[in-house]
């Protein structure tokens, strides 16, 4: 299959990608459109079709040179048999991905799976872990997720739901609400929502005037992206809110270190974009949190795949079955 | 191997207790001496030869029958050597185990792994994880160490020092000192060591009368045992310290279930004696901090093995070979 290219699809809560990407993991062709959840996931999935064959005709590529075609959902997955079981944002359950595709690709291998999980397997077989055996990948965004590479495979846990490290609690007095309906979990106190909740919150204390006249002078609407660009303009209080989360992600981060014993994590989705911000207090409690010193080195990384990891964890799912041993 | 036995030994930090065990996991013979760290290790594994032999004797059992020897160490092992690298409260390091005993048994099978491994693979082989894919062994007695079985073998991570639970932390307000030199850790909050200590604190600054008249009127010395004892006697602040115990077990149980999403957790260990003065503070912290039902529902179980889960355990590093696939 070297001379082949495979079709990445990564669907996300908000926005789908769609590309071709080479054997060497190279994006070759892409395409953005939203994701809409007031479609039924059929009538998505057929302009996914439409969408590859735009790429397919682009690039002059043929369909006997494909690989195979990739699918990234957000939520559960059944990969063996390609279906998406439930993706919570966006209300969809039991869609036979594999099946909806097939009738346009009968040949082609097909693949589905969690997002995170077909980062970290992009990260496997494309990116900084192809030296590795065990290691973690999360994504910092909106949410935050976790994927677990064991023995160079995903490990998936008895009922598919394991890497959940954003719902690891990391507040036990007194944690924030969190959208599962527990408290304190790391997903409420260090994603792109709870780092602009500790702005809001901070601005109408008005305890931090610096901030608040950041945001009023530059006219920005309060997001993790733009606290972000108001710690590099150097205002102290965006600093500070970043250091906040820096640290209980090392929290969260020692956790699972203490249990799997990983070769390294690596940190993608778009709050890991702004990680230099966080990684002095993140590398600080982790330290003094984890056991023996192989743990205390470990490299804590962003990914190596960069901003369109999804696309690229998505290929890699077709990918990985050629590289990776 | 059907009819054949197997020799399981389990070096402790203060005793060694070496049986002969059978194809369905009983013990047929067994002898206990004391693990004497003033001793150098190859004096006390030859020690352990002339007790096997013992063994032998008595049961009238050849050597033609053995199927091999399992060992068991409190450190960090080299399975594929068979190389006990380091148990630290012994201060062994580097002690080919392999080749001692291969001395005596030049053709027999040998293998040497961590004592909590052995016992989550001695669940898997014999107790109650037959069925189990992915499970959590965790042993709760001087210290707290864990055990990872994923797909049904023992986990290692990258530098073979996984399933350190005992070193998660699980109070990040001003926890208590480990002997790790971390703070916090579930080992300084919830083992045999830590539930004695919570006992001695209460008795010294006199908060609970009760307690400190247990202990004096049945002349006890203040143990996680006894504390148990006080409470099965209806001692109400003993019957809280282990409810505390139970609910940092709780905690760092969540950890590791939200990362793995096992099919359950096994505990063993002294303090395993006394879980059911622990389980429901344990659960109800567990259940709220879990994501998803059926982390929720998880089984939280003793072990199926009994006070000889190490025993068993070493014996079944010999016969998972035979049985697990």
């Amino acid at each position: 299959m070297r001379e082949k290219v495979v079709v990445g699809i990564d669907i996300g809560g908000t926005k789908t990608l769609i590309g071709i990407v080479d054997h060497t993991g190279k994006i070759i062709s892409k395409h953005q459109f939203p994701t809409d959840d007031t479609l039924d996931p059929v009538t998505h999935f057929k302009k996914c079709i439409t969408v590859v064959n735009m790429c397919l005709e682009e690039t002059g590529i043929d369909e006997d040179s494909l690989g195979g075609i990739g699918v990234n959902v957000p939520g559960l997955a059944n990969s063996e048999k390609g279906i998406l079981l439930h993706a919570p944002y966006l209300g969809w359950r039991n869609v036979n991905v594999r099946d909806i595709l097939s009738e346009q690709w009968p040949t082609l291998p097909i693949k589905v799976a969690n997002d995170v999980n077909a980062c970290a397997l992009g990260e496997l077989v494309f990116g900084a872990g192809t030296q590795l055996n065990h290691f973690l990948w999360v994504t910092i965004s909106t949410g935050i997720g976790g994927g677990v590479i064991v023995d160079r495979q995903i490990y998936q846990g008895e009922a598919g739901i394991s890497g959940e490290i954003g719902h690891t609690i990391v507040e036990w007095a007194d944690g924030n609400r969190c959208g599962c309906g527990n408290r304190g979990c790391l997903e409420a106190h260090a994603s792109g929502t709870a780092i602009a909740a500790m702005a809001e919150k901070r601005m109408q204390t008005k305890a931090d005037v610096q901030l608040l006249e950041y945001f009023r002078e530059n006219n920005l609407d309060v997001s993790a992206k733009n606290v972000a660009a108001a710690a590099y303009a150097g205002v102290n209080a965006a600093k500070d809110i970043y250091r906040t989360a820096g640290m209980f992600i090392g929290r969260a981060l020692s956790y699972s270190v203490n249990i799997l014993n990983p070769g390294a994590i690596f940190v993608g989705g778009g709050v890991s974009l702004s990680f230099e911000l966080m990684e002095t207090s993140i590398r600080k409690v982790f330290q003094a949190a984890v056991i023996d010193e192989k743990n205390k080195q470990l490299p804590i990384l962003k990914t190596a795949l960069g901003y369109e990891a999804g696309l690229i964890g998505a290929a890699s799912l077709i990918y990985s079955c050629e590289k990776v041993g």
